[in-house]
């Protein structure tokens, strides 16, 4: 059963929003208390973020927004492009206009990784569409900028310089 | 050095919503590849999902967002009391006078569990004020509604009804 009028539909939307910046708030949030010698008031923090991915969960299934893996792949690919090509140039150009500093790296940053993003998800969805899985064993991503390698990582990040050493791994 | 400029500032807010929704879309998604025999794609979508974890993270640094432990928790708060008191009772009522029952009850376990976090945080504030830690082990999320105990989980989450052996426990 799905949403059908406008303004539920809306507000599911925003509440969507919403409940994704809790969750990353308090991620962030609980590493900065981990790091000051509050552990448990990170593990409260890293709970609660969780609870608020189930809220955002329900409230993205209520909009009907979650649909098998082909369809959730193009949908991934459609951000990422759009981010690409509208949102983090549009952005970039005006942070430069203004002199931005930290605006343009953390800008540059993001739109390094989207460009790598689609492309990984197009590969993906090609296979999905004929029922395989991909084949790849490692991601790596850079904990500075975002940047994201399959299988084998730079000796260091060709976008910020970060060693390999640093790269988390996802197995 | 945090971003002066409104333009600037306007749009890394929109670049910090935008990235925690797709950190949010790819968990969800990654979910999904899980049960459908992808556990690669799964793979990708988390490893994905934590680079726009790092995006979300240098936006919201640059914004100046940030702080310490005792104001990140005030931060906390307020989005929390801002859901309860005014987002999901607005919400609510227009989910009931449009008659969406999906919306109704995605909204309804929302604000249930925002009331709680939002005590929790007020105790963590009051002791990290005084540079002391909580003194808690466990916690436990209901994976249906994000309902949120302390140390002890009900038999049955009072929201739900999930039985408790399928609370997920962060300790
Ligand atoms: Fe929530
Ligand atoms: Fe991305
Ligand atoms: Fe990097
Ligand atoms: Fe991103
Ligand atoms: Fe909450
Ligand atoms: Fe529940």
């Amino acid at each position: 059963m799905v949403v059908e009028r406008k303004m539920t539909k809306k507000f599911l939307e925003d509440a969507y929003a919403g409940e994704s910046q809790a969750h990353m708030k308090y991620m962030i949030f609980a590493e900065v208390a981990e790091k000051e010698g509050f552990p448990n008031i990170a593990k409260l923090f890293r709970a609660i973020a969780f609870a608020e991915l189930i809220h955002a969960k329900n409230h993205y299934r209520a909009l009907g927004n979650v649909k098998d893996t082909p369809n959730n792949l193009q949908a991934a690919i459609d951000g990422e492009t759009f981010e690409v090509e509208e949102m983090y140039s549009a952005y970039k150009a005006v942070a430069e206009l203004q002199g931005e500093k930290e605006a343009i790296r953390s800008i540059h940053y993001a739109l390094e990784a989207e460009k790598i993003h689609a492309e990984l998800y197009k590969k993906a969805k090609e296979l999905a569409e004929q029922k395989k899985d991909m084949e790849i064993k490692k991601v790596y991503i850079c904990p500075v900028c975002g940047y994201t390698a399959v299988d084998e990582a730079p000796e260091k990040c060709p976008v910020c310089g970060v060693p390999r050493e640093k790269f988390v791994v996802f197995e």
